[in-house]
Order: C-alpha cells, then sequence, then structure tokens
C-alpha cells in the first residue's frame, strides 16, 4: 500500500485496497429494519417475489460498509475521510447473505485549492464481492491537508 | 399528497414530503461505530478539532435516515424504491445531535423504457433540518414499473 500522508503524496492512479469482511444475513435484516424497510430487505420469502429474486442488502448498508472499508484502507494516512459529496454512485449487482466484501480504489484526480491549504481529489472505489463480481461503486469528492 | 400507483401516473414538478424524524447523540454514535468510526461522528470533544467543529453525524447515516424519509412519503404509491445508483449526492451543512430531518422531493425526469413495462424517474430530494436549511440532497435513479 502507498504510504501517504498529505493531498501533495496522492499521485494520480495510486491504487489502495481494504480487508474483505462478511456481511450476514442479521446484519442486512437489522440495517434494513431500521433504515430501508422493504420487502427484498427485510424477509426471504417475500424477497423472492421482488425484482431481486431473494434476500439482498438495502444499497445504502453497502454504501455504509463501503465507507467502513475505505476508512481502513487509509488512503489519506492519518487524515480523516471527508466528504463533500458523492459522484458515480452506482449498485450493480445485489449483495447477498454472506458475500464477503472488499474494496479497491484508484484515485481518478486531484485538485489543489487555490485558496486554502488543501486539495480535493477524487478517488473511485469499487466493491468486489467473493467471486469478484463488481457489486458497487462511488467516487467521493474528499477534501485534504496539502503539507504546509 | 399526490395519489401515484404507476410510473404512467408520475408528471415532471410533482412534489412529495417525508413527515420528520429526529435524530439523536446516541443514534450518531452508535451509527459511527459500526460504519464510519472517525472522530468527528464519535466524541464530542475529538470532534471540536476537526472541520465540523463539534459531534456531526456521518454522512452515510444522514443518507440512510433519508433513505427510510423517502420510503415514508411514498412517492411510487405501492412499489418499493428501487434505484441502479443516485446522483448529485451532496452533503451541505452538518447534522447535529437533536436535528428533526424532513425530506421534500421533486420529479425531475420520466424515462419509459423501450423494451420493458418500466420506466426510470429521477426524483431529486432534499433533507432540510428543523431551521429549514439545506443538509443534504440526492437523486436516485429509480425503476418503476409501468401500467399495463
Amino acid at each position: 500500500m502507498a504510504q501517504v500522508e498529505w493531498f501533495d503524496d496522492l499521485t494520480i492512479g495510486m491504487r489502495f485496497r481494504s480487508p474483505e469482511v462478511e456481511i450476514t444475513e442479521a446484519d442486512i435484516k437489522r440495517f434494513a429494519a431500521e433504515f430501508d424497510p422493504q420487502p427484498m430487505h427485510l424477509d426471504h420469502e417475500a424477497a423472492k417475489e421482488t425484482l431481486f429474486k431473494g434476500l439482498a442488502a438495502s444499497g445504502w448498508h453497502t454504501a455504509a460498509i463501503a465507507m467502513n472499508l475505505a476508512i481502513q484502507a487509509r488512503p489519506f494516512g492519518p487524515h480523516p475521510l471527508i466528504g463533500a459529496g458523492v459522484d458515480g454512485l452506482r449498485w450493480t449487482i445485489p449483495v447477498r447473505p454472506n458475500d464477503r466484501l472488499h474494496l479497491v480504489g484508484e484515485v481518478m484526480s486531484l485538485t489543489p485549492s487555490k485558496s486554502k491549504p488543501q486539495g480535493i481529489a477524487l478517488v473511485k472505489w469499487t466493491m468486489f464481492n467473493q467471486n469478484d463480481e463488481e457489486v458497487y461503486t462511488f467516487t467521493p469528492i474528499a477534501i485534504i491537508p496539502r503539507r504546509v
């Protein structure tokens, strides 16, 4: 993994990789009950009748797990992951109970601020499951301090 | 609120409004501990030293709450909220403990599928706090069945 501390240490094309995490059926149902209580995320039988053809994680659950994995990948070293927003958020295939998920990130663009000692980095993150299928991708608009 | 059942019932400019929900400090810390364990979301004192100048909800927590509010607004009547992705996701100001949040949605575009009995609706959702400040906005790419 690249050794990065400041915005200035990042280069286009630099890549990061997170550890792997497993998502359980209990996790899926608990998150859904609180934030996305729809049949495809709550109940096996009801989920079969939906577009998902079986129980699948809420996309927002996938997004929250991805945030945790991105933190663990430490793309900006000791600096926090702070975003003004996200571009290109896409859910490509359903995340299922017992999927093992990891993230790969790649630096797509770097824009130093003209007025502040910081810069905007766009890192495109892609989440893969245990079969190396792409399940989710997102590109946060991250703010990172410059070395001063 | 508009009475909508199918894609065909939606019109550009149609608006929706969710109920209001309060976010607690305990909610903020619990979500952060699981998904976004960074100082600005976990601890009052540590948060003061960050860009947030005090405890603030994870942006992904805000996004998950917004999903729940969008479901409650029932923009597509009995049909589920299913999205291929999200455009224009932006966090504009921090969400704080005890903020009371609601969503307003507006139909921005409607594109019927050429091959399937469904359509894509873009609804721009904006979340406001109790001071009517815009805290978050997102535009899901929603798939809704057509009346056949």
